[in-house]
């Protein structure tokens, strides 16, 4: 098993993924700067040229990270991060939904059209990195109201959702999105940022 | 149980996987032009003030479309949606991301920021409307050589993967956003659109 992947906010949460669940494999350096993701021999194994991608030892290849964490929440069930039973994996997809759709392509929108660093492969539109980072900041109070008055994003229980949410708020200082700085937001980020998976490499 | 909605794509998305599951119940019609979602109201139900919304009988609310799918395959497991075992729910996760990512959100987009159908609401920048355009019309082709070496998108099912792809093509032609008419896509929609599911209103 191959883990195809670049330095990401979206390689960080198959990280921390695996992690939790005890996962290790073989990880392999996609350079993105250099395009490789958009060579036909990187396409063959993904045609969405994306990263990270899981290729399995049979060289069938998962793409995209959520999909990814999918496979792996199946073959380690324990501990479980998409939630058990009904309730609990919608409330679970629903905020991972709001943390990835709300907030995650909304700061990388934000990030890529404003600071121009695809430029050389796509169109950037400044304008609308700054709609787009206003989005995002606009997403921020709900997940404070929410963790005001729940331990983690989906209950009780550390989830893929909150994987999300701590990314991107580490992706978006790194990329200068500036967020607002929440009360409850910080008091649950102290605590994601201190588990083992979240500092493994 | 009652499901909150807009005429919308999402709504439409809800209806198809509700009917493969032969689920009924109550509908709310929420009218999105007169801002009724962004009332105190409606925001005590559902924070993130978007429909379609899910309220249960003991008022718990699930919101997210594919999050009150994914509650509906849990309490009506048959016919399977999300696929089953590791591998199959990895890909139909794949491929629905690939479907509701790559392709319905950039249709999104470019409907929102050409048409300004939001503008009392949202800033519309229509050159990122047609910057997403162009990446709605480049997604077509990875689904269509995926369509011509299997019947469904994540396989032999139909899932909700193919619920994403088709109410996105439908939505597209609907606000004129122009995507290529590609064989093996047309083949796959046709033999879709027949479905009783996707006939229901």
């Amino acid at each position: 098993m191959k883990l195809y992947e670049a330095p990401s906010p979206n390689a960080k949460r198959v990280h921390v993924f695996m992690a939790e669940k005890g996962i290790d494999c073989e990880r392999v350096t996609v350079d993105l700067r250099a395009g490789e993701n958009l060579s036909d021999e990187y396409r063959s194994k993904n045609p969405g040229a994306r990263v990270p991608a899981l290729e399995l030892d049979d060289g069938t290849v998962i793409a995209e990270s959520v999909a990814i964490c999918r496979y792996f929440e199946v073959t380690h069930p324990e501990p479980v991060l998409f939630g058990s039973g009904a309730l609990e994996q919608a409330t679970v997809e629903m905020w991972q939904r709001r943390a990835e759709i709300g907030l995650m392509l909304n700061v990388a929108m934000a990030f890529r059209n404003i600071s121009g660093y695809f430029k050389d492969r796509e169109t950037c539109v400044e304008e609308w990195g700054r709609v787009a980072a206003g989005h995002a900041v606009a997403a921020v109070p709900m997940f404070d109201a929410r963790l005001a008055d729940s331990r983690y994003l989906a209950g009780e229980r550390f989830s893929i959702a909150d994987i999300t949410l701590a990314v991107t708020l580490q992706f978006a200082r790194r990329v200068q999105v500036e967020l607002p700085e929440m009360e409850n937001v910080a008091r649950w980020e102290a605590e994601v940022r201190e588990r083992k998976s979240y500092k493994a490499k």
